[in-house]
């Protein structure tokens, strides 16, 4: 008896990477901060009444959402809180596309966005993004129920000026969608036109440029009327209450955000010029990795030398990633250790790429 | 221009009961546990570094699933973990009901069954229980993609025993759900069915008899199958990294566990014994709560003189529990000061229970 739906039975899950559980890894495959959350959040749980946990969290996180909107100049009713910012897209989806209608994201991109689609039952449509990852103009015309679009994208790292976003929204009819869980590490952000759009989202984490992946904290900004229907289907008690104190602490703490933020994007700019320096074209990132191209085919022989030296990158099985390589921002030690093991094996590496036929978990 | 699905624009979104952001609430209203957890938990939390918290969490929660999977004799396998239990329903409904497909529960139950119906765009089928809270023939026979069933009930507190959802499971063609959220505090649990089931699940949370409510992890038991299809469906890092490890911890300390929910079932005795002595009818109760009934009709005009003495307990809007009330297990103080105060209001109540017009939260 088949007793899934057949949306789900055919659908193939998203694979985060991988999330070693021994020690002794350099992990740069998965954005993750190199840095801890600001000390207040340590000294915040230090402070933990076991009390505390016995009730439920406040439904509406309102003491959060309040911090947020204050920052970032909004009210509380323009934003809400999920458990992560992927419980977020996944609210959106349910909320705006039913089965059978259509949903649009740019390809390469954050491949969850076609899983909840799946999910969802919708129907996917992709669109290619031209060689420096820009959007089609098709994209921008295309009739859908909601349209997905990270900027900065991943694994691309490319950043969709303000521009791009106000006409992408002007042109939608559909609710338009900005994951901007990277947006910290660039120069802009779409954010002022979640006040001319009605029909706009942008959605942030503490996972990133917190450092908070742990806590599982997203956040997303939009008009009153589209966040009272996400909140109607969001779970009652969807935010844990130490997460939320621990995105509040973080919140609190502005100037080692800054710092911590700036610190990343000083070890990208160096990170950039070494491995240009290595012969690798590196796309411009406005995200806390880098997307690097291998202009002889080498990257996944490399991902997986790497893999046996214990360092962790993000290699791609996707056809228009097959030379890249995904690079998170580690602290500088890491990415020294990194680029000396990428000098070593750029010396031994066979120059056409046959790598071996081990499988990646990318 | 409506941007929501037709059926989230008609959602009547689940309302949970009252959470005081103030102190000095007697709080008998959310079954939550009145003790704190383990205190293992805050030692756990006095120890976490916040490195740990710039880490994505583990997405199979291996440990945590280890653990449990340990504890009730079942293969990690058997077990999957959510954000809180109403995480682990709602990826139920998603993996296994399509839009107009039939979800079958029955009434009066936890009302979050058809909230997440509606939102799947489902088709409801409730069906009511007899006086006594018990099945109507028609929910064994009837065809739906997932029956969706609470033992202990709530609001009831009816256990629903072992041969009546081994006979449910037989009878039934689709999946069937159990919500145990409340059977630490009853004598019997239907899960040694899940080795005998194909589509049977086994719902429980961590809120309830582990004081775990703000942590948000729920888990749930069923066939390897159903379990691999669930998994495909959750977000990738479900879960918190801080309330998985305060589930690990409060496992670790099972005599604490053992005692607090003795506690409470000793403290259920005593109150239901006193309000009996009150005139009350109470519902036998399997659950860290009482229903109670007032055969005068004061039910409305008692909880709102409750609430003006800022002691909370739940008063439902539904038909079926006009005359009932829903009392939450609290301390032994907690308790003699509800049965003081009832026995202030009930010598001045009015005895036609004409309460005044102010529109509850429950």
């Amino acid at each position: 008896m088949d007793w899934a739906r057949e949306n789900i039975r055919k659908l193939e899950p998203y694979v985060p990477g991988f999330q070693p559980k021994e020690d002794g890894f350099i992990k740069l495959n998965t954005n993750e901060n190199p840095y801890p959350p600001s000390p207040r959040v340590k000294q915040m749980l230090g402070r933990i009444k076991g009390d505390l946990l016995r009730l439920y969290p406040d439904p509406h996180s309102d003491r959060l959402r309040q911090k947020i909107a204050e920052i970032y100049g909004f009210r509380r009713d323009n934003v809400i809180v999920g458990n992560g910012s992927d419980e977020i897209l996944s609210i959106a989806l349910r909320c705006f596309v039913g089965e059978g209608e259509r949903i649009a994201f740019p390809h390469p991109s954050y491949s969850l966005f076609s899983v909840l689609g799946q999910i969802q039952g919708g129907e996917m449509a992709s669109y290619e993004l031209d060689d420096d990852f820009r959007l089609p103009p098709a994209f921008f015309s295309a009739g859908a129920r909601i349209k997905l679009l990270a900027s900065p994208n991943s694994p691309t790292g490319t950043l969709y000026p303000m521009e791009v976003i106000d006409r992408l929204a002007e042109e939608s009819e559909g609710i338009v969608l900005v994951d901007e869980a990277y947006v910290d590490f660039a120069e802009e952000s779409c954010l002022p036109l979640v006040r001319k759009y009605p029909h706009l989202i942008v959605v942030r984490t503490f996972s990133k440029s917190f450092g908070l992946a742990g806590a599982r904290i997203g956040y997303a900004f939009a008009p009153e009327e589209i966040i009272q229907i996400m909140m109607k289907v969001k779970d009652s008690y969807n935010l844990n209450r130490l997460g939320a104190l621990a995105a509040e602490a973080a919140l609190e703490d502005w100037d080692y955000f800054r710092a911590n933020v700036d610190k990343i994007k000083g070890e990208r700019k160096f990170l950039e010029k070494e491995l240009q320096s290595l012969g690798f074209y590196v796309y411009p990132s406005g995200a806390n990795f880098l997307l690097v191209r291998d202009p002889e085919g080498r990257a996944r022989e490399i991902y997986e030398k790497l893999l046996g030296r214990k360092i962790l990158i993000r290699y791609f099985d996707d056809v228009r990633l097959k030379d890249c390589l995904r690079i998170s921002i580690g602290t500088h030690e890491q990415i020294k250790q990194l680029l000396r093991a990428l000098r070593e094996i750029l010396n031994g590496c066979s120059p056409s790429g046959t790598a071996g036929e081990r499988k990646n978990e990318a």
